[in-house]
């Protein structure tokens, strides 16, 4: 076994929300055993929030220093990109947004430069981002940018439970149309190679969701899944990929254990995310699929409201944490086979 | 406290279905507490499903007997509608849509001849109703039928979750127009009644459900938490029920509790029933609201592929049972104040 740590760029999210706090208390409980922290964004911030002295232990460089580090970085290493820019309070404003932006810039340099193995990703602000000139919809579509890998995937994981959600932020009325024959195959796929790539799990069962209630009961309840969903699964079967559906969504998301499924293929946000959440969600992580660098993220918002409050749990954070170091260890055992 | 108890048809569903076989593990196990059951159906499909002899001690009576006998009925009483009509094997057939119907038209009529509170229905199949003339999408379409009562409303109950299903089996394309302002405007108050007149709750919190993800993120994702449920949720509380949303779907399911909900009301049929599921349904009972009888419903289907390998779950009906006696016992209580 590889017993050299996993190297993961931690970017702290927006100053002014939970993201500094959350941090801090990865670093008070000690970093998930096995992972090297790069922790990014404003370091007077996440400073802030070490209780005690902790804070004088810890190093810290700019981001030119820790690339010119390079591998000699000693861990956990705080970089700070903030510069002196202070986030406002309480609410999204352009510094927040800068520092945010900067931070996720910053680790994919580390990426690219062979620093790092994962990024995690804290919490930010769309709001704030594009105050703060990043004018994008969120972390997925900023490092799709980066990347220049415009078809990745969003997925939540929880344990086992793996859905991804083929469209997105768009209006319920917009859905029919953009689930095509087309994004099927190609997120059914992508959820196909990731669980291979990222749990190596043999042959995985995608289950995908039907649109329409009872799975459009033959037609009765609409065509999706006669005209597009059916041939989408029978395409990927030829294909190779073991797909299966459309499952009644209804069913799909208390059954799939006893279906044996491997992911699932959620057709629309709500659809994913409402058992998603139900399910207890405070281990729950956002993993985006289909970039070069694995990357795991936090799955809830900067929630300004209760920044500094001591409310804000840390589970998800330590379990996207966990999720990316697991996934960047399997990475690594199957590049070496 | 009233003593009396409450009389309840219950309808055993398809003969060909687990209909009798989960009556038959009610009646084995005695019927919950003061309710007097009329279980009406096959009832040669009954006791062949009843263990022992067990069935030796029931009496039996037709259709024309039960009306006849009034309060002097014994109980329970097993009602006879299938008049040597026999139920196709494994599959829905016209004889088991007659007997199905047969007993739904009896139910109403004990019903409207005072002599019982409530109906339970069993599981029965839509096609197997067509084959035998009934031409309903189900029970609940068949009973505003059969009591002109158009505007009733499904109401998804376990426990003390509540969700009434504003659009029920249509396809999801064709949701953002039914989803009208008068539609929840009626759901909404629906839901208050119910849960003021069945549950005995002074002054409900009825949540309503977001259309679009994030409730539509300000327009950003789609224009109908603007333009259609705000302004329903400003006329409701302004005719005095106290309505509260549009509630992001994802979050709503997960957070009821700590925003107090009595009951929730979800836009389409997926939205209420893959929480409903998933949060585990064996107890779940399905309810129709804006019907002069109080009417509980198993939350599943007739699944004639495991009729007779006693692999059915007798909770739902169970629990279908309870809840309208309960049901019925506050609708006593609160006329009598």
């Amino acid at each position: 076994m590889d017993e050299k740590p996993v190297r993961i760029a931690l970017t702290i999210g927006d100053p002014a929300g939970i993201g500094p706090e959350l941090a801090a208390s990865v670093l008070a409980g000690g970093a998930p055993e096995g992972i090297s922290l790069y922790l990014i964004g404003s370091v007077p911030s996440l400073k802030r929030c070490l209780p005690g002295r902790t804070s004088e232990g810890i190093e810290t460089a700019t981001a030119r220093e820790a690339l010119d580090r390079g591998f000699e970085a000693p861990f956990p290493l705080a970089v700070d990109v903030a510069g002196g820019i202070e986030a406002g309070n309480g609410g999204p404003s352009a510094g927040g947004g800068i520092v945010s932006g900067r931070a996720v810039e910053l680790a994919v340099d580390l990426f690219k430069e062979g620093l790092v193995e994962g990024i995690v990703t804290g919490p930010v602000s769309k709001e704030a981002l594009r105050m703060g000139g990043y004018p994008y919809n969120g972390h997925t579509s900023m490092l799709a940018d980066l990347f220049a890998a415009p078809r990745c995937e969003m997925m939540m994981v929880s344990d086992d439970l793996r859905i991804l959600i083929l469209t997105r932020d768009i209006p319920l009325r917009e859905v029919p149309a953009a689930v095509t024959r087309e994004r099927i195959v190609d997120g059914a796929a992508a959820a196909d190679r990731a669980v291979r790539e990222f749990w190596d799990i043999g042959s995985p069962r995608i289950l995908v969701a039907a649109l329409n209630p009872h799975a459009g009961d033959g037609g009765v309840n609409g065509m999706e899944e006669i005209e597009v969903i059916g041939p989408a699964i029978d395409e990927l079967r030829a294909g190779g990929v073991d797909a299966v559906g459309p499952v009644p969504a209804d069913t799909l998301f208390y059954r799939w254990r006893d279906l044996g499924g491997d992911a699932i293929v959620a057709l629309y946000h709500d659809q994913g995310m409402i058992p998603f959440k139900a399910g207890g969600f405070d281990r729950g992580v956002n993993m985006t699929i289909g970039l070069p660098v694995v990357r795991t993220s936090v799955c809830h918002g900067t929630a300004y409201d209760i920044a500094g409050s001591g409310k804000a749990e840390p589970g998800s954070l330590r379990a996207a944490l966990e999720l990316a170091g697991r996934c960047c260890r399997v990475r690594r055992k199957k590049s070496m086979v």
